[in-house]
């Protein structure tokens, strides 16, 4: 059985805690926290440490803070030749102090303290610098989660940069659609069906064949008349450049 | 009994003929459609005819055909003062000759010929010059939608300008993350889970409450990475129109 330790209790380190807490074949040997552990944790009943100095031997050491706080607490370990690993997107395994055994532990997910996650099904991107160990982060990651990765610290990075688009990116275009419409008292729930179908059909289109609308037909007509309605300059700038992208894609595909 | 004619036999008009043939309180009278069926009617037993002329007495005249061709139909057809109506959304009504009584019938989907659509759950946008003809509307819609709304052209033109948004933008950003991931041997369905996250959060945040991601905390070094990750110009100019986007729609909350 593999023994943990988990350093952090935000969103992600909860998330893991209780995972590994259930799972009967990880043992979670403690918790490390700066401040007393919120109300979420009352079902977890794990040792809880306030200082790094008291962490107990365990298999592997999952650092989930902050990303400008990881290289820091890294380097403040107490011990030696111990894996650890961090769970952010945006640091690369080079970037961790090589006292110990480096690993990633990354899930590919946006997290919130009061929405369910549903973690068997979060892709969990696994890196080390020793096969032992990348071992060791499957049976641990296998252990709460039906999707597991290999990547390595270059494809991380442009998942972190793509995960901005197809996250935070396409949540402000749903920003953009509720702000225009709440000026035409059109109730934004009009658009849920709208935007679960333009999910949905990436179940049997790449999104390439999927796409449909007045850029890729090159209806100038049409495009003239949204950007018209358009009197926000920032989201007529957009329009203009989803225009622009999408037709360069498709006289590039097709020549 | 209200009895429906359909003009068309796109995607659109298809979807519609299927739910009012299974519909009990609608009685689907003809299809009008310039070209033979194809094998998806085959099971929709009614009337065909090929042309304008052959249209007999009905309650409702359903004209569903490409954008463009609307008015061009709806002017040659041999009959006055009868209810008139259309499904798109960029044709407004008073654009409809007005021999007729005219009317606009206009489900807020996207509609693809092999997919099954709950039509139960899409929007039926409706618009009429009289209030009678309103209300025979509402009956056609509820009769095969749950989701009916009462919308005016001005209100259906801002629609229209938000599904590009919700639909056709939020593909081409699933295109960019596909692009970039291929790119760097990385699955395209490792966001899968992502992608669902960002649509299921809206159940309980508004967008404006749900963003996250650099360009939200203002985190200049990672946008600097990520904007250094991006050989295509288009992609980076979208990166940045986005970033000045969420950086001014919370400079304008927040003040």
């Amino acid at each position: 059985m593999i023994s943990v330790s988990i350093i952090g209790a935000g969103n992600v380190a909860f998330h893991l805690s209780k995972a590994f807490y259930q799972s009967e074949s990880i043992h979670l040997h403690q918790i490390y926290s700066r401040s007393p552990l919120t109300e979420h944790y009352k079902n977890i009943q794990v040792p809880i440490c306030h200082s790094l100095e008291e962490l107990k031997e365990a298999d592997v050491y999952i650092i989930s803070v902050s990303d400008d706080a990881v290289i820091d607490i890294a380097s403040q370990l107490p011990f030696e030749k111990k894996l650890v690993v961090h769970t952010t997107g945006s640091v690369s395994l080079q970037d961790l102090p090589s006292k110990n055994r480096r690993g990633v532990f990354y899930p590919l997910q946006t997290f919130s303290k009061n929405k369910k996650v549903a973690l068997s099904k979060v892709p969990f991107c696994l890196e080390a610098d020793e096969e032992n160990d990348l071992e060791t982060l499957k049976s641990l990651a296998t252990a709460i989660s039906h999707s597991v990765y290999e990547i390595d610290s270059e494809q991380r990075k442009t998942i972190h940069l793509a995960a901005v688009f197809v996250s935070n990116f396409v949540n402000h275009i749903y920003h953009i659609t509720k702000d225009i419409s709440d000026q035409k008292n059109i109730p934004f729930q009009i658009f849920q069906p709208l935007m679960e179908e333009t999910l949905d059909k990436l179940q049997y289109l790449s999104p390439l064949e999927a796409q449909t609308g007045p850029a890729r037909r090159n209806d100038q007509q049409t495009i003239d008349k949204h950007l018209s309605l358009l009197d926000n300059e920032t989201y007529k700038n957009l329009y203009q450049q989803f225009t622009t992208s999408i037709l360069k894609t498709y006289e590039r595909k097709e020549l």
